[in-house]
């Protein structure tokens, strides 16, 4: 497998503001997110505040951003990762079962996912998944509790409810999704109840309920649970002006670095993220220059 | 005279996105600048990385940027300013002969008038000067160099002609003045000499010109000339990440602040200084009641 240069982990306006700055800089990258792009774009029913449009639609900033995408010939690999490692001179990144590597990752996540639930750190692994792929075998014929942020997941939940004895289902949307082994659960997931792995959930409205896995099936998982030992405060990743992580060759970008959460605090994020991203490579080429001098 | 709540100088991607949200927030502000809009933007032949426009020549951009502004019904008022004095509770804002007040300032005055010359900044007010209708007087029947960066400043140029026996002239564009008293200088300047008070100027290739004063006609002046005791390094202004300078209720945005020198990075950060000043209006207005209170 081929390492590119650049990771770029979501496709909002953040990591689509990198991803063009990547493709005119001439560097190698992917950029993993959805076709339909921002979702929080996409509802927004009026922006006018991302100078050069002065009222515009969600759905049509969106659309002109596809637009730019398709212009530039930046194809979106859709894939959610759901673990970063970090191997000293490059990332390793997991997409349910696929691997990819790359020597620097920006992330671009958004700030829905930012935060983890009461015990989701804790528990996973032990009973917390984020891939319904990867470890949906392990719940076979056992009773699991289903998150999904988004309809173009939902065919997971579809997969989860063939393997599993029942499915209490959170969707974040208005699901249509009938199994008759598939209870459809009006509160919402508050906290992940258990010691070794994963006992009960507590549901918002007090309500306890035994399981013995919950899934979360979304767009991106907590950033410091995506990447370990990356620096967080009040679920946002910490930055500098450059946009550097505390993990080097690791840079953040838009909302996920904290408010204001705005379209063009995210773009400008994502060119600046970009641009440290360049100037990480350079750097490390030279040091590999000097090692092979020597 | 009103006292605004904040103060925009600078009329780039930077400060017309920061007057784009103090606009919809409702905030009283005054946008300093040229409605010409950003020189460096309308010379650019094409940018390829503002994403919602794949492919835009500069001179368009401007004219979105310009359509935007006209949308929202914000002005801008053609002073430039040369001075900002920190009074405590708000700043005092000078302009020729004008005086504005504003309670915050975000300084969004570009990178290519961020770094004085040698001998300007040391010189100021002893024989260098920002200001032809402040100043011009000081120099009847003297010889004088004059730098201008723009063609909308030639009428200041004119007038000093008129007052001084000679003058140097440095125009920073294809100047067509043509006065008696007025030559027009090849070279650039390249420092200031004089202790107490200027006394010659040296050019780039090598040639040194007696002279009684410098007058620089720019778009803005440096940013520790303009706003004393403000930290730079490097000759750009030094932020924090939610663009708060040194100084308390000063904020600073877009190629002042430091590269990368891209729009995108300059909208992203006039958008957060304004969310910043925002904030720091609030907490003012806090202080305020509870001194009422007691």
């Amino acid at each position: 497998m081929d390492r590119v240069d650049i990771a770029i982990i979501g496709s909002g306006p953040a990591g689509i503001s990198a991803a063009v700055n990547a493709k005119i800089r001439n560097k190698s990258f992917l950029l993993f997110g959805r076709k339909e792009l921002s979702h929080k774009v996409n509802i927004s029913k009026e922006i006018r505040n991302y100078i050069g449009f002065p009222s515009v639609s969600g759905k049509e900033l969106n659309e002109r951003f596809a637009a730019h995408l398709r212009d530039m010939e930046i194809e979106i690999t859709e894939e959610t990762i759901t673990g970063i490692y970090n191997m000293g001179k490059y990332f390793m990144l997991l997409a349910d079962q696929k691997v990819f590597e790359a020597t620097t990752v920006i992330i671009a996540i958004g700030a829905e996912t930012v935060k983890p639930l009461p015990g989701e750190r804790e528990l996973l692994g032990k009973g917390v998944s984020y891939c319904a792929t990867c470890d949906g075998n392990l719940f076979k014929g056992k009773t699991i509790a289903v998150f999904c942020d988004n309809e173009s997941h939902e065919h997971e939940v579809n997969y989860l409810a063939e393997l599993a004895k029942k499915v209490y289902y959170f969707p974040n949307f208005a699901s249509t999704l009938s199994m008759p082994n598939v209870e459809n659960t009006k509160s919402k997931i508050a906290k992940i109840l258990g010691n070794s792995c994963v006992s009960d959930i507590e549901l918002k409205d007090g309500t306890k309920i035994t399981v013995d896995g919950v899934f979360f099936l979304k767009q991106a998982v907590a950033a410091d649970v995506l990447l370990g030992k990356l620096e967080t405060e009040g679920g946002h990743i910490v930055t500098d002006r450059r946009m550097q992580t505390n993990i080097k060759g690791c840079f953040a970008c838009g909302d996920c670095t904290g408010a204001p959460y705005q379209i063009a605090k995210s773009v400008g994020e994502g060119n600046i993220a970009l641009h440290s991203a360049i100037s990480y490579l350079a750097e490390m080429g030279k040091k590999d220059d000097e090692f092979e001098d020597k």
